[in-house]
């Protein structure tokens, strides 16, 4: 039927309308708790231990499998995920025909969905078929970009290196260059930091399409065109070149007065759910951006950011989210700024698809209703008797 | 920031959890109005009125500019769809490189995908943005689909005709020949029923996508992937497979008992919102199918249906839903199944599109929450303490 399986539950009352669904409840789930500690939780677990200790690989089989993995099985999951990063032939040949200039998130959009089309069993949609093109997609999705991105700007191609874990060999195809050890660690906790936030809108729309018992290529190729969007994924690009654009400590606090001044908005700031208090994950990653801009020399960046959330705090109240620090530590990196939201993608795909398996383990259509605003029986007029 | 702007509201108890939100609004609209009549009003005017007097376009129009055409209007309107049908070059060319057993959804997700690759304007979102793409889209989709098609089957490729309007001209591109006038009404009603349906889940999903400031090319994208899953789209298909497999109006009673003795699911019957009294747009569908079996002298699949209707009435109280009757047209076309979710994909993309447009001109991220209910503070062990 069109949209919905008959069940036997009663007419319910409509229930006051919460626009944009604040704080309404659109699933169970046992994958990430915003605690009201203000910590993070993946499957039980701060994400203040996680990023400290463990790679993506872990948090990945982790968020997928809801357990910690001991060492032989994290040998096996980071090897497996190595070998599985080759892309289909069809999908590199058509990559490489793509317009230069396009959007790497449109990119990753198309190619996800194209994936789906070489992979003949992509229907399935058990727990255990779930799982296995959830491990493809987070070996193949990185390679996806930095193919499109080595293509475009007319880079040597470069193949995964094997040896390397998911956010080193991200880095090295990026740039071409095997990462030194801080900056592989501070790119793997940028990544286990962005890699699951509970239900929000990409995740929600992965959910929405998985609730039809869709493949779940269509699934994740709903949340990066959702996560492409300014108010989600755009926003650590959108910091990046407020950095830019301030470029000088002395300038940031004057810059903040002036854009407040003119209602706009700073971004790196304010979360709906961390309204409160700060987002946990900035706090992390803060401290890193720090290291790495001492490591390197280059503090800039990371002053600027301090003086502007000072200027936040002292006008708006605001916190500093995951996004405002992330700038930092992937322009510090030398990372280009419209790669951030696909990496943002890259880290992602492991929250993503546990939600997907999740939904469609213990499935219900999600079909809401709205209410309507509009005209009543209008009559229809023929073609000559409207104005 | 990651996925929320802030706002100054107050923080809210959380509602009781309705599993896949049903009853919960998630929006207001004047789009469409299924009303308590049991009616289904498009932009306050009646469905009835619509398949009866009206081409697909006009009914484009009411729903994406809120008002009928004149009769200026609809023939600008129309003449532009129809000026509007050729692919880019890029697209076209990689259509044509596809596994040519891929199904056609996969098809359609991944070439309106490319389709924002190949419009450098595509990140606009004002309504007049969105409105021209819209109808890009209406216009392009059935050619994307139709090409592919022709290419997959080694068909001769066959240009758009622009003298026929959208419901023709996709049913002459499938089938190499003008289609008589009954068929050519039918399909259009056809298309006109399927055009929208208030916040189903490929709507939603289109929405959610939406709501983050994304372009129209990501939210058609969620839209087509959510609409695949068999519980949405793909249940026309499924009722044409089920009348194949009965054959013969003798054996229809006794496979419903069987397949209802053996929990299977009929498809074709029962609607989440429709619960309680009859899919008004089966009486549509209905007439007309009776109507073309009688004319092409085949009312066999009408029988075979009508027979399971009366069992299913008798045997569940269940009334059937747009799904039935419109497989019966669809075969009486001699349409190939696997096309029948695709055509409701070029119908829907009218429905889809006025929702974008009404999401993004009044916008708040949808970002609900879920309740926890994994496990809380779980201790952090190295990786050889793991059991």
């Amino acid at each position: 039927m069109e949209d919905a399986l008959v069940d036997k539950s009663v007419d319910k009352e409509f229930p006051v309308f919460s626009p944009g669904l604040e704080g309404v409840i659109a699933a169970t789930s046992s994958i990430c708790d915003l605690s009201d500690t203000g910590d993070i939780l993946y499957r039980g677990y701060s994400i203040q231990d996680l990023a400290k200790n463990a790679t993506y690989e872990e948090v990945a089989y982790l968020l997928l499998l809801g357990k910690l993995p001991n060492r032989k099985e994290l040998k096996k999951f980071t090897s497996e995920l190595a070998r599985k990063r080759a892309l289909p032939d069809g999908v590199a040949s058509i990559i490489h025909k793509l317009p230069k200039n396009s959007h790497p998130m449109d990119v990753l959009r198309t190619g996800v969905s194209l994936l789906g089309l070489y992979d003949g069993k992509h229907q399935e949609t058990s727990k255990e078929a779930n799982l296995e093109r959830a491990k493809n997609l987070i070996a193949q999705v990185p390679v996806l970009l930095t193919d499109f991105y080595r293509y475009a700007r007319v880079l040597k191609s470069i193949g995964a290196d094997k040896t390397l874990n998911n956010a080193e060999n991200l880095l090295y195809m990026l740039t071409g260059k095997h990462p030194n050890d801080l900056s592989a660690k501070v790119f793997n906790v940028s990544m286990i930091l962005y890699a699951e936030h509970e239900l929000n809108a990409s995740t929600f729309s992965a959910r929405v399409t998985a609730s039809t018992l869709t493949d779940i290529y269509s699934t994740i190729t709903s949340a990066i065109g959702t996560l492409r969007g300014p108010l989600h994924g755009g926003a650590n690009e959108a910091v990046a070149k407020m950095l830019l654009e301030i470029g000088d400590v002395s300038k940031a606090e004057a810059w903040v007065r002036a854009a407040l001044s003119r209602k706009q908005r700073v971004m790196g700031f304010g979360h709906r759910i961390h309204r409160t208090a700060e987002d946990p994950r900035s706090a992390i990653i803060k401290r890193y951006a720090r290291e790495l801009g001492e490591n390197t020399g280059k503090t800039k960046w990371y002053d600027i950011c301090t003086a502007i959330e000072d200027e936040m705090h002292k006008q708006k109240n605001l916190y500093p989210n995951l996004d405002l620090y992330t700038a930092v530590v992937y322009l510090l990196m030398g990372i280009p700024i419209e790669l951030y939201t696909p990496i943002f993608v890259c880290s992602r795909l492991a929250g993503w698809s546990a939600h997907v398996i999740e939904q469609q383990e213990n499935n219900r259509l999600i079909r809401p209703r709205s209410i309507y605003t509009g005209p009543k029986n209008l009559q229809y007029l023929q073609l000559d008797e409207r104005s």
